[in-house]
C-alpha cells in the first residue's frame, strides 16, 4: 500500500515552497521505508528548486541530507530493522554494474548516480518516475543507499552529514590527509565548516580562508589553527606555497586563479562547488609547482557509513540551526545572504497537520 | 682563461638573431667545459629572444637542449673526463640546500633554479652574471647540471631529449604511466611527438588528438594506436572517458575546456605549455569524475640521466632537421607555422669562421 506523504515541494521556479501531498512507493523486497526526522538544507537544493542549473520538473521535493528512523523493511532487507537510525544522502540508487559502481564510487556511475530529488527513478513504475527528496515525512530506500547513523551521533546534527560531511570527507581521504598535512578551507559555510572539522580530526594542520573575520572565533574553535583574510595582501603572500591541500568550497573565478599560489608543490585545489561558468586557471603557477586542481563530487556508499562512523568516533557534528518546514522559503533568502551558521535543517516534527 | 666562444644572440627584441662573440668561464673545481656540437630549437628560445615572456637582457644567447663533448674539467670532476659525450638541459644551477632541490627536483627549487639562459647566474662574477646558452660553442656549466648522453644516442638526435623529452618523460612517470594506461597526445609538436614515442615504449595505448589528420602517418610510425581529430564531433565523444593522463602540450584555451570530457575517472591532464592568458576550467567535468588538471616542468637532473638511459635501451631518439646556426631566423619562422617535422638543431660544426 502506497505511504501517504507531507512534504514541502517547489511548484515553478519563481515561487516560493509550499505544503504537498504525494505517495511513496510500498517497499520492494529490497527497500527501507524510512520516516524522516530531519532534513538539512544545502544550497543545491535552492539551485535545483530555481531551476538554476537546468529546468527543474514540478512539483520538486529537494533534501538530501536525511536523517530518520525505519518504519518498515523489504524481504531482502537484513542490514535494518524497525526502528534503526539511518541516513540518506544525495544518491538513492545506481547502475550497480559500471567499473565505478564496482568499486564502490556509487557517485561517478557511469550510465549516472540516480539523485534522492529531480531524477528519474530507476525503480519508479509510471506513477512516480520522478524521484522526491527529503523534505517530507517518508521516504522508500533501495537499502544499498541507506546507512547506519552511530547512537552517538544526534539525528539533526548529524542530517548534514550526509551531503555536506562526505562531501568535504571525501577528498580529504582521496588526497591522504593525515597527521603532519597542511590544508586549507576556502570558505567557512556548509561545507567548509565540516572540512575544517574533519581535516583536524585527521591531524592536519588547518588554515580557513575567507574575505573577512567575521568567522574567526568560530573557525577556531572548530579546529583551525590559522586564519587568512584573502585581501591581506602580505599574509596571503607569507602563506605563498605552504598548502598540501585547499578545499575550495566557493569557486569563485578569483579564487583559482589567486589561490593556486598557496599551493605547495604537488598540491592539489579540490574543487566542490558547482560552478557553471568557466574559471580562468593559470598554467604558469600549475607548471612551477607541479600543481594539481581537481574535483570531487560526495562520496561512495561504504564512504559515507565510513564517514559517519569517524564522526562518532571524533565527536563531530554539524553546526545547525533548527526551523520548521514552513520556515524553509525565509531559510532560502537567508542562505542568499550566507546568514546561516552553518547549516540551516528542517524538524519534521514540526509539519503541521 | 675565459673561453673564447662564439655564438648567435638576439640583440633586441625584434631583431634577428645575429653571431656574436664572447667569453665563458674558465672551469672552476665543479664546473665542466663543453665543446658544443648540436643544439635544439625550443619554442621558448623563440619566446625569450622576443622578450614575449617578459624583458629579456640582451644580448642573449638561447638555447638549452645542448648536445656535446666535454673538453675540460676541474679538480673536483670525477664523474666526468674529456672526450665524454654529455648534455645540457634547461638548468645550470639550482640552491641545493631547499626541499625540493634535496629530493632532486631542481625544476622546482623553492628560491628558483638558474635557466640555461637568460637567468642569473649563482656563479657569475662582475663581468658574467646573466648566463647564455647553447647556441654557442662552448658552455662552462656545473657537474651536477650535466648529464652523460649514452653511446648509442647520436648526439644531433638525442640533443632536444635535454628539454622535449625530459618534459614529457617527467609527467609519464609521475602519473605512473605503464602497461595498461591510455594515454592521449594533444598536439604533435617538439615535445607531442616526443611523448607519443615515450608512453608508447612505457607500455601505454597511445592516442594522438590533432586538429587534421596531417600527421597521422609520422603518428603511427612513432607508436601512436589511435588518431583522433578534435573537430570529429562523433569519434571525440566516441572517446568521452577513455584516458588516464592527457599530455597537453598545445595548452590553447579551447582544448582545455572540450578535452577534459575525454578523461576518465581520476585521469589528469598535464599542461607543459606555458600559456600566459587564463584558460577557462569548467568545475562541473571535473566533480563528474574526480577528474585532475595538472601542470609539469621540466624534470630534475637524476630523472634526465633516467630519460636519456630509457631512451638508449628502446631507441628512442627525437626526429629532427639540422640547420646550420646562420638559419637560425628562417627556423624560428617557420616554427611560427609549425613547419618542423618534429625538432630544428643547429649543427655547431656549421658555425661561420
Amino acid at each position: 500500500m502506497p505511504i501517504a506523504t507531507r512534504a514541502f515541494a517547489a511548484t515553478a521556479a519563481d515561487k516560493p515552497l509550499v505544503p504537498y501531498s504525494f505517495e511513496r512507493r510500498d517497499p520492494g523486497p529490497d527497500d527501507v521505508l524510512i520516516e524522516i526526522k530531519y532534513c538539512g538544507i544545502c544550497h543545491s537544493d535552492l539551485h535545483m528548486a530555481r531551476s538554476e542549473t537546468g529546468p527543474a520538473s514540478y512539483p520538486l521535493v529537494p533534501g538530501h541530507e536525511i536523517a530518520g528512523v525505519v518504519k518498515a523493511v523489504g524481504s531482502s532487507v537484513v542490514r535494518f530493522k524497525e526502528g534503526d537510525r539511518v541516513g540518506v544522502g544525495c544518491m538513492v540508487d545506481s547502475c550497480r554494474e559500471c567499473s565505478s559502481c564496482r568499486e564502490g564510487l556509487e557517485q561517478y556511475c557511469v550510465p549516472g548516480f540516480t539523485g534522492t530529488y529531480g531524477a528519474k527513478d530507476r525503480k519508479g513504475g509510471t506513477a512516480e518516475t520522478i524521484t522526491q527528496g527529503g523534505y517530507s515525512d517518508h521516504i522508500t530506500v533501495d537499502q544499498h543507499f541507506v546507512v547506519t547513523i552511530p547512537d552517538s551521533l544526534p539525528l539533526d546534527v548529524a542530517a548534514p552529514l550526509l551531503c555536506a560531511g562526505v562531501t568535504t570527507y571525501s577528498p580529504l581521504k582521496e588526497w591522504k590527509v593525515g597527521p603532519g598535512s597542511k590544508v586549507a578551507v576556502i570558505g567557512l559555510g556548509g561545507l567548509g565548516h565540516m572540512a575544517v572539522k574533519l581535516a583536524a580530526a585527521m591531524g592536519a594542520e588547518v588554515t580557513v580562508l575567507s574575505t573577512s573575520d567575521r568567522k574567526k572565533a568560530d573557525a577556531e574553535r572548530m579546529g583551525a589553527e590559522h586564519f587568512l583574510i584573502s585581501s591581506d595582501k602580505a599574509a596571503m603572500k607569507a602563506a605563498a606555497e605552504s598548502f598540501d591541500l585547499i578545499i575550495n568550497t566557493v569557486s569563485a573565478t578569483h579564487e583559482i586563479a589567486a589561490h593556486t599560489q598557496l599551493l605547495a608543490r604537488d598540491g592539489t585545489m579540490v574543487m566542490l562547488g558547482l560552478t557553471t561558468e568557466g574559471l580562468p586557471v593559470y598554467a604558469v603557477p600549475l607548471l612551477w609547482r607541479r600543481r594539481r586542481i581537481a574535483g570531487s563530487l560526495i562520496g561512495g556508499m561504504a564512504e559515507t557509513q565510513e564517514m559517519l562512523n569517524f564522526c562518532a568516533e571524533h565527536g563531530i557534528v554539524c553546526d545547525i540551526e533548527t526551523i520548521a518546514p514552513d520556515q524553509i522559503n525565509d531559510a532560502y533568502e537567508r542562505m542568499l545572504k550566507s546568514d546561516v551558521r552553518y547549516r540551516f535543517v528542517i524538524d519534521m516534527a514540526k509539519m503541521a497537520a
